[in-house]
């Protein structure tokens, strides 16, 4: 089969074997964004040569903005129940295969705001044989809008944003605080990490005052030479981690958060949750093929 | 005398006769980013056929992207020790002239960042004199960076910033929660105010999750067709303000709030704060130059 995460800025392409090994890979600057609406030829161009007769493919893909909107599947969800929210779409130009897209999952906790996500719990279905035992396990994978999962005996039970990542990304760009920092890199790419500026901002965020006051505190700080400007940035991502932590009231249990996405940001993650006294286990990102194989599996595809 | 408000982006001069009331005033599109470095050329300009032999100036221009770098004079601080703290300022252009600049106030809490304002210690010394007795009062100036300002005996006691006026551009013009909502009115300009939705920020802001948690609700409560897009700016900004209150633990006491700043504005921090079971009055806004007046006489130059 053909495993595909296909997100808002990026496409990756996995050929997977009958085990669900990963035998070939691609990754193009293919993202729904640049595909100006032609999900189709653009697929087919990425996927050339490979004949397999099942592509099944998870992320925004199955957004409003994508190929076609996939129906959330409610919270609590296992692979029984996303498996059964996979959406077929006709293709004409790739015939004879079965196309299908993953339902994002929702949460709609009790008297607060709706939650959701999309690719992240095919991530997870792809993680949970490596978690050990039926749980409750805490899954948090951060980025732009970081995701906390809770899993128990296999089902994703409750769900939670934080807006960490696009904040951070406003605020070192465009924001005041910006001018007081050494030029940002390209988008996407990390700041230099300072540990100590870092762990100074998380334990930052626990003081009085909240995070608009808070973050004032880059710009004085630096006012009063008491943090550099090449540590501004750290300083910066400490606080706004260490507020999504305390936020989210990490670490709720005693047990081990599981960690998921890039190195850098995962060990950042890891520092943050070991200054608040919680262990972590970080994980290998490409969890999403494996997903994918384990959801064809479910639906008898593979 | 001559009182000017010279801030980053804006500029407003106001001609006061003895007892300090205003006889004349303008305003230029003349901010200290407009200036090129020349101050002593706009001022001459803008000022021109007011001959008046004092001139004193508050704002950004006593900072370090300004005309002249004037040192914070620290908290506590009334009238005296901000009039002490003058500096004077030689203009070949303006000969016959005494120019001064006001310094900003510094505060340095124990076990938290230091706090810095420049040009609101003047509006604050303007208002004095219109609170009801000693005090303790609390002098709120909502905008880009809130000052929450601690007044007791006449000193401005202690000082808190709330980055939120720029979190709120931020979010609403560049965010990914932007795209959800109307286009945004231009720079400077509020947009309409939707006293239903704003409350119900507000409300969120009291909710677990913290606030880059609360922020993806303005996207899932869209989703979910919970929030209309009109209403999403004023949901964000109440979120923010809400946020802005229970962080900075605002109302402390029981007495009424002091609020400085536009219309609109002080309007939404008004509601907000009786939200929050706190009174509030509302003052005009103009009291730089009161401000700026005391200050002259203070140091006996009129």
């Amino acid at each position: 089969m053909i495993a595909i995460d296909w997100g808002t800025t990026s496409f990756r392409a996995y050929r997977l074997d009958a085990h669900g090994d990963v035998r070939d890979q691609r990754s193009a600057a293919a993202g729904l964004l640049a595909c100006g609406g032609d999900f189709e030829s653009v697929l087919a161009r990425e996927i050339a040569g490979w004949d397999d007769p099942v592509i099944l493919m998870a992320g925004m893909v199955g957004s409003r903005s994508g190929w076609r909107e996939v129906p959330y599947v409610p919270c609590p969800a296992g692979l029984t129940e996303i498996a059964a929210g996979l959406v077929d779409v006709p293709a004409a130009r790739l015939p004879g295969r079965w196309l299908g897209i993953v339902p994002g999952l929702a949460d709609h906790p009790a008297g607060r705001s709706p939650e959701v996500m999309r690719g992240e719990e095919t991530q997870v279905l792809g993680l949970l044989p490596n978690l050990p035992g039926a749980g409750p396990h805490t899954v948090c994978l951060p980025g732009t809008h970081s995701k906390w999962v809770q899993v128990q005996d296999g089902c994703i039970v409750s769900l939670r944003t934080a807006m960490t990542g696009e904040l951070y990304a406003l605020l070192r760009r465009q924001s005041l605080l910006a001018a007081l920092m050494p030029d940002a890199p390209a988008n996407g790419v990390d700041d230099p990490d300072d540990a100590e500026a870092f762990a100074r901002g998380v334990a930052a965020s626990a003081g009085p005052g909240g995070l608009a006051n808070h973050l004032f505190g880059v710009r004085t700080q630096g006012l009063f030479g008491q943090l550099e400007a090449a540590q501004a940035p750290s300083y910066l991502s400490g606080l706004l981690i260490g507020h999504e932590l305390r936020g989210l009231q990490v670490p709720s249990t005693g047990a081990a958060i599981h960690l998921v996405g890039g190195s850098a940001l995962t060990a950042r993650y890891a520092r943050a949750l070991a200054l608040l006294g919680a262990a972590s286990v970080i994980h290998a990102e490409a969890l999403t093929a494996r997903g994918l194989h384990r959801l064809a599996q479910a639906r008898g595809l593979v």
